[in-house]
């Protein structure tokens, strides 16, 4: 499809149906998190989602009573969560539901299995109040001490504190920043040549893809790849940091699936080693098929819809950049 | 407690209490169990079933209709599955359960994360009729294929297809044998001097405690354990083998929870190196604190008692052998 194709479809995103099951549950998890939003937060976070298409926040009364026990694990139809996850759960370990993206532990590693958001062009648009200087990293108190990880694990290792889900994709209010700082969505990344650099224009490259699509799913993930040794035999190998032995994933992955407004949907998915890399290696270098992906990291992805109703652009540059 | 005392208690087991509660359901599947038992494999494992304390076989009858549909996946009080996982789950990750241990696998490395097995007096005992060499190890069909480890992936890979759930504690029928070849339940394991002699001899060690205790619990997996290398960093690396890069863990466990007549608990729990290890090292140096494992696994083992109750003998010999 043409550039000017794509941009023609560049209209205000419709609302996407089927998500409003669990209204009368929602109720109060809406007044909840709006409450909880308000007392944290200077922004308006309710405000802002009364923007967003298919998402049910509409239906917040204030009056409503307050309910304790948010179940953060479970996808409750016509939550948050369960839109997140519309496409399918890769695995059901250690889940951990934050209001604006979805994360697997791997307790062994220290780091996310994969982190999963919805992006929309609403919700990565700059809250005025919203600043990502005032988010401070912090440890994941829901995960058990023995597999949890720590600034401390981090400091002096020479990497930085990759985000999985990305601060830059959650700018709509202080509070869902906040939470992408939370260490059980950070994995160590190369800083100078990578988080700082390649990994960061895929991240931009991803809120581009707004300019054209109504509402972009995206996983985030790191890998452990094999290697070929003097001995011609296969090895693992990676660091681990800390006195928690958090890994260091020797690449990272993302796939994303584009929702058309024609209810097409669209796949582009990359691979890339965690090391300084040329700023100039285009973007599209990186794109693997997403099998590979699947087969490494031992998740099957997007698995609510066949793979033959996806398009992907395996391997070229994206038609519409 | 001396050799004497211990063996002063080697009375017939008292059957565990606590497990009666899904007899309806149960009914159905154990004429199912029994049936295949009996279509598939020469003895009598009805007859076996009927010897073991605390297992509720006794009240299979024939004449009940046969159900499709075993949940494998789920552990239905009463069933052999609870009883195997008494003391809980420690993940839920792709559990497959066999008619006489239970294992969760892991999709990433092709090998188990862990197996549990439930040892009786009688459980171990070898029917005339079972024969070892009968058995051949094979595909577990219901991993997805991208996720399986095959026999060509072990073939000239120079490692043996080591037992998780070993095929020696299982030889009360001909079919429990043989589901102990299924692949989901084998890891590559050095031969000469680990798995054909120090991992056999802990192997041996676990069913004599049998002779003291009238129940005992196996937990058995891989470990990717870090080493420090000449850069003064920690790493893990461990080879791969195979089209399917099935992983080489660096080291296995094992945690025992032996239960007494007395209703008390004793725990031991072992780490080896995946290499030859000098047959003369006796068995209690290469116990460690649980919890070593566990933070190494990424699992809590035995979580649904409070380590507390348990008696350890960590870093010294069985006090009755």
């Amino acid at each position: 499809m043409s550039r000017v194709k794509f941009l023609g479809i560049l209209v205000p995103a419709a609302a996407v149906g089927g998500w409003f099951s669990g209204i009368l549950y929602e109720k109060k998890r809406h007044v909840l998190i709006n409450v909880s939003s308000h007392e944290k937060s200077s922004c308006a976070c309710v405000g802002k989602y009364d923007k967003w298409p298919g998402i049910p926040f509409m239906s917040v009364s204030a009056a409503t009573p307050i309910s304790d026990g948010l179940d953060k694990s479970v996808a409750v139809p016509g939550s948050r969560t369960s839109q997140i996850m519309k496409y399918g759960f890769p695995g059901m370990s250690n889940i951990r539901s934050q209001r604006d993206f979805v994360l697997s532990y791997d307790q062994r590693n220290r780091v996310p299995y994969w982190v999963f958001e919805h992006l929309t062009p609403e919700s990565i648009k700059y809250a005025e109040d919203v600043d990502r200087s005032k988010s401070e990293f912090h440890e994941d108190k829901s995960v058990h001490e023995m597999f949890r990880s720590t600034n401390k694990d981090y400091l002096g290792s020479g990497y930085d504190r990759g985000h999985m889900a990305a601060a830059g994709n959650h700018k709509a209010c202080q509070q869902f920043v906040d939470e992408t700082f939370v260490l059980s969505n950070i994995a160590p990344q190369v800083g100078v040549g990578f988080n700082r650099n390649s990994w960061n224009r895929l991240e931009k490259h991803i809120r581009k893809m707004l300019r054209v699509y109504p509402n972009i799913y995206v996983c985030t993930g790191p890998l452990y790849l094999p290697r070929r040794e003097v001995d011609g035999k296969m090895y693992v190998k990676y660091q681990v940091i800390g006195a928690n032995s958090v890994a260091v994933p020797t690449h990272f992955f993302k796939i994303v699936v584009a929702e058309e407004k024609s209810g097409g949907l669209h796949m582009e998915s990359y691979v890339m080693p965690n090391q300084p890399i040329d700023d100039n290696t285009p973007l599209h270098s990186f794109q693997v098929p997403p099998e590979a992906i699947e087969k490494a990291s031992g998740f099957l992805f997007y698995n609510a819809i066949p793979r033959t109703k996806i398009t992907t652009i395996n391997g070229r540059k994206s038609t519409w950049v």
